[in-house]
């Protein structure tokens, strides 16, 4: 008997928790493992203490006729503040230092193992403003995007930088890019179902923030509104940025010569509980 | 003491289940849980016949001095076969046709909560292969190749259409688009790591397979083999394609007239035991 309650507790852990942020059908449930809907509840319980407990998620449940529950995982300190520490040091690793003068990082933000957590970090910071999409303009934002959209449950909206015909027509924006002083190019498909939407937009990188201004600004023209701004690295400078906030997950202070250093921001810090001496 | 025992069994299953196809240490878990290690051992021994007596998943255990667990979740295939239903009747919803004849499915694949089960689908197919990255040509095919990246547990190579700046310097490549006939490019930064690794190429949408051997040729020109290739939808015509051998999730059967029709590959209807029926 005790046997039989150790082997469904496991299954039911596993079950409650293979798909975070979806709720799952308590009857349902009860159906499949042939269980009374009593002992299941009384299951579900000890599973949501013991998680809850272990600070390895929070399970909430759902009372009346349906009856579900939802399990969102708590993030995972340690193995972020690894990729964070990782992210530090190739960031100012001169060797991918480009001739150009750019920094070779595209290997580092399409790595599902590194970026997937720090899209979870980020997602934090947005979890409470009822987010219905993550927009990101092409290319290299794209895999946090989508990390960002898997920890918030949301789907992601492609800003493309050219027309393309497989989308049909398109509604597009020319803007300055704040640094370059280029004019740059995005566009979004009529048919992106975004309309009435409260979006945020993420980014590798932000240096003055002309691109996330003009993502505002094209969404804006959709009837949705970019209440939030997620970067993986903006530039300490210029300090005022062309768009009113944004959270970015780590500061990048260049130096005249060198590569300059990369630090946690201080909501980053207080989250994974950095260390002084982790610098 | 059974109730501690309770607990230790749910802790431990989410622990375990957590990071799929990461190797946890268990000398490290049994301090982690204060509990000895023959008493863990055992734990592990219950966990891994219950999840893989309800079909939840595989746990390796690694023996030696290190001692390991790794779990491997098995393919939700409710899940998946929901998902196919919602591509099949999409791929030929007529209010997705753009004037100039294309499919708007943009926001289908920008999706999480639908592209990541095809990506642990499509990555079943190449599992014994020992892939060591999976590559694929911006845009629309990132998020299943990062999908694939995932299930597989390795990292994703992009290939981009232009040559940009802030990748440094890169090899290209210039083919002939086997289905429109215009000349189309592919780039490589020379500092992507993936000299001498075993390649799966991972595309959205494949006619008559000449971006698929395009990559398999730069591909071949950084030391590394294309060892598999993979598409969400190929379409049936032309038969022969530009690459020996590919998986596709779906084929596309266009008509002259009307959009033809969407079927699911005799491979993917036996992994999701789909039924006739369902078609």
């Amino acid at each position: 008997m005790s046997e039989q309650r150790h082997r469904r507790l496991i299954q039911l852990t596993r079950l409650l928790t293979a798909r975070p942020g979806l709720q799952i059908n308590l009857p349902g449930l009860a159906q499949e493992l042939s269980v009374a809907k009593s002992t299941l509840s009384e299951d579900v319980l000890l599973i949501k203490e013991s998680l809850e407990g272990a600070k390895l998620g929070r399970v909430d449940t759902q009372v009346g006729a349906a009856g579900g529950v939802t399990f969102w995982p708590d993030l995972d300190v340690s193995t972020v503040r690894k990729t964070l520490q990782l992210f530090l040091e190739e960031l100012t690793n001169v060797d991918r230092l480009t001739p150009d003068g750019f920094l070779y990082v595209t290997d580092l933000l399409f790595s599902p193992s590194k970026i997937d957590g720090l899209g979870t970090l980020l997602s934090e910071r947005f979890r409470s403003l009822g987010i219905d999409y993550v927009a990101t303009v092409e290319t290299r934002g794209i895999p946090l995007a989508l990390a960002c959209g898997r920890a918030l449950r949301v789907d992601a909206v492609l800003l493309r930088r050219d027309h393309h015909l497989s989308e049909g027509s398109s509604l597009s924006i020319n803007y300055l890019s704040g640094s370059t002083r280029h004019v740059q190019s995005m566009s979004l498909a009529r048919r992106a179902p975004v309309r009435g939407g409260r979006v945020l937009f993420v980014d590798d990188f932000m240096q003055a923030g002309g691109t996330a201004r003009a993502a505002h600004d094209l969404l804006k023209d959709f009837g949705a509104e970019v209440v939030g701004v997620g970067v993986l690295v903006a530039t300490h400078d210029p300090r005022e940025k062309l768009v009113e906030e944004y959270s970015a997950i780590m500061e990048w202070n260049r130096a005249d010569e060198g590569m300059g250093s990369v630090t946690p921001s201080s909501w980053v810090r207080q989250l994974v509980q950095w260390e002084a001496s982790d610098d």
